[in-house]
Formats: structure tokens, sequence, C-alpha cells
């Protein structure tokens, strides 16, 4: 069944109102009309199954029906901090790490990011990011999107706080057969947990952005035997994640 | 360090003989010497340290100087069938799934497959994937290439025989919390195991599918509690099994 995102001012009782762009999908893509039935998703109450009213032209006014009990949170809050890197990688990273569970990305400007933002075009890059968070999370079947920070530089990283866990993966990580495996960290982590982990870019970290991790209190983590791509790499720790505190 | 697959028959004794398309990117990608070293992976003895010897114009002439150990590959071999899909996720599964340790790669033309490939263009798409493959075995280090299947019918998949384990998973396993969970089934999975697993196109599988994987034996899996794409799944897979058999 569709699935559509309704901020919390849009519910007044049961009944509740859809605008923007996903009028237009219900009513020419879809092609849908009174008595259809949808999902809408309440931001912090949840899944919906609601009943379609009315089909104006810049609204859709439906009727819950009945609320369901649906769990399909990461139950750790997960955020993904990101380096720069070629082509449409941070899509894909946002893409699917939206429907691995991940809660927030955070696009990071590395020392050794090939790719360069251009500062004027940061706000149109972060919304673009954030409607594939959107358009995956629909997907996905979260009940909740996750949010695209602006572009951070390390000054702006070292300046976040309230994480239970601070990580850093890179490449060279997995090399090193010393650092702690990915499984004794994850293994600490507790439902609940505020988890932030940055990956590097193509040429990894630089040693000033290793101090400075390290200087913060952040952990390094090895991520399997293999070496993995830098948009692989988030897919790994998420699905690890997933299946060390929602696999039974 | 470069990273070379080079056959059996071009290893005697201390010497190793490079050729085809290597040559060329030794040459004059990398533009190396006489006396630069590159590491040279042969298919059954695994990684050795090698010098360059003569750079000729078909050929380089390396010789071994110790043998490495690595360990790299997944201790399970993986065999993933993977159904045909929109645009490049055939190609993403290949590269990604190479990077987390599969060994082999199977195109399946599902039921609902939207995409359909010629006939006539099988052969050079597998050599494309087999291609990338190869490319992905060097960049994450790996001492194997997985192989690429031609394109399977359901009737080659179901002559397929000497796995230990055939697995079929879905959307709809997502969703249906009854069937067993991921966890239960990779915890039954020993080293050296041989398993197979069938991941169904965006409509997913057809109910003639779906019965005749049930009768050939193949246990359905759920693939954690969101619903993923027809990309995403066997990633998810691959990263949860390396999880459970390769991380202390």
């Amino acid at each position: 069944m569709q699935r559509y995102f309704v901020e919390t001012e849009h519910w007044q009782g049961q009944a509740v109102t859809i605008d923007g762009e996903d009028v237009h999908h219900i009513s020419r893509v879809m092609r849908m009309e009174p008595g259809s039935e949808v999902v809408c998703i309440h931001p912090v109450e949840g899944a919906a199954l609601c009943r379609i009213e009315e089909i104006k032209e810049k609204t859709v006014d439906c009727e819950v029906l009945e609320w369901m009990d649906e769990d399909r949170e990461l139950p750790v809050e997960v955020t993904i901090v990101q380096s720069l890197g070629k082509g449409d990688k941070l899509e894909q990273v946002v893409q699917k790490g939206t429907e691995l569970g991940a809660s927030r990305f955070i696009p990071f400007a590395a020392d050794r990011s090939v790719a360069k933002w251009d500062l004027k075009k940061v706000k149109k890059k972060v919304e673009r990011l954030q409607k594939i968070a959107k358009e995956a999370s629909e997907q996905s079947e979260r009940t909740r999107i996750p949010e695209v920070s602006s572009l951070y530089q390390l000054q702006d990283l070292l300046k976040e706080e309230s994480f239970t866990w601070c990580f850093f993966g890179h490449a060279e990580e997995a090399r090193d057969a010393v650092s702690p495996s990915l499984k004794s960290r994850l293994t600490s982590i507790e439902p609940g947990d505020k988890v932030l982990i940055v990956f590097g870019p193509e040429g990894g970290f630089s040693e000033k952005e290793v101090e400075a991790f390290k200087d913060s209190g952040y952990l390094p983590v090895r991520l399997g035997p293999r070496i993995l791509r830098m948009e692989t790499a988030p897919l790994y720790f998420l699905s690890s994640l997933s299946y060390q505190v929602e696999e039974e």
C-alpha cells in the first residue's frame, strides 16, 4: 500500500490532510479516488491506515481507519558522517543507508575528498539528498525520515555532542588487524544508544583528521577482512549493527 | 600496492609473467619501471609480493620476492542468484557483493523481472559483469575472483546441486514475521559450507517460483525488519554472514 509522510500539524483528531507533491502522486500517478486506502505516517505516532475522503487541487483529505502496529526503526540512533566522494556515492549511501535504518546523514568535506562542493550549491545538494532519504523511507516502510545535515568541516564535526559512541572507520583499519574488531564494538552498543561513525574518502583520512578524532575520543573500527569502497563501508556497518541488535 | 591476478600457467618457479590489459596498466597508467614492486595473485596459492624485472610490449616479467600471508576470503562459499532488474542494479550487486566476499553470481530471468536481456547480448553482458568482479576483487584485495555465470532460467537454477544450503529471500518475507529470521539461518552455517541464495526482482517472485523453490528444498529467509530494495538485500545478507562467521 502507498505510504505518505504527513507533518504533525496536518493531523486533527481522525482527519489527516496530505499536501505538496504527494497530492499529484495520489491523483495523477496512482490515479486514486475517494474511498482508496493509503498509509499516512505521523512523525511521532507512527503509521495509520487511512481512507481518502476527498481529492482537491492542492490537498487530499483522509480519515484514520486504524493505527498500525509497526516496528521497523533500528533501536539505535545512527548518524553516518560520510566524506564527499566521486560520482553518486553520497546518494547511494543516503538511499541504501536509509533502507538499513540510519537516523541522520552528515556530508563531510574531508581533507582528501577529491570531490568538492561549490558552497553556493550546498543547499540544493542537501535538499536533493533529503528527498532521496524521504523516498527511501517510504519505499522501505520506515516511520521516520532520516535528517540530512548541511556540509560539515572537521571543526563542525568535533562540536557535535551527546553521542554514546563515536567511531571512525577507514580502509587502513581493515589492514591493521590490531584495531578492535567491529564485533567487539557492536556488542557494547545497547538499544537507545546514539552512535556516530565517520567514513573516510577514497584516499582515507589525513593524519590530522585521525589525530583530531582520537583526541576527541573517537574509537577506530575495523570493517571486516576485505577492503571496502567508501560507499560500501557504511552499508556493512549498518547491516552488521542491524544483525547484532535486531535479529533474534 | 597494485595487485594483479595472474593465471596458473603464467607461474614458473619464481618467475611470473603478466599479460593482457594489465601490461598497459603497469607501463602506461602506473608508469612503473623495472625494480617496482607489485602483488601478483595466484588462483590457488594466493598473493605474492613480486619485483618487476622487465617490461616488454605485451608482457611484464616479474620475480616472486615472498609469499604473503593474507586471509581475506569469506570461509563460506556464497552464490548470489540475482533477478534481472532495472538500470545498473546487477552491476552494483556484482561490484559490492564481490567486496563483501561472494564466490559466484548467477543472473536470473525471474518471471516478474521487468528488465529483459536480449539473448544475443547475454555473452557481452556476462563479460562486462565478469570484468566488474575482477576489478572489485583487486580493489578489495581478495585472492579470488568470483565467477559470473550465464543467464539462468528457473529450470537451469533448479538443476544446480551440491549446495549445503539453498535460500530465497524477497520483500514479502520482511513483512511476514512468521518466516525464520536471518540469524536463525546464519547460525546454522559452518565454515566450508556452500550457500546459494536467490533474490527476487522489484515485483517479488511469482507464485510458481515460490512453489518451485519450496519443492526443491529452498528455505525462505527474512532480511531484517525493513523492506530492502532488490540490490540492497544481497549486501545485507553478505554483510550479516561476514559478521556472523568472520567477526570475533
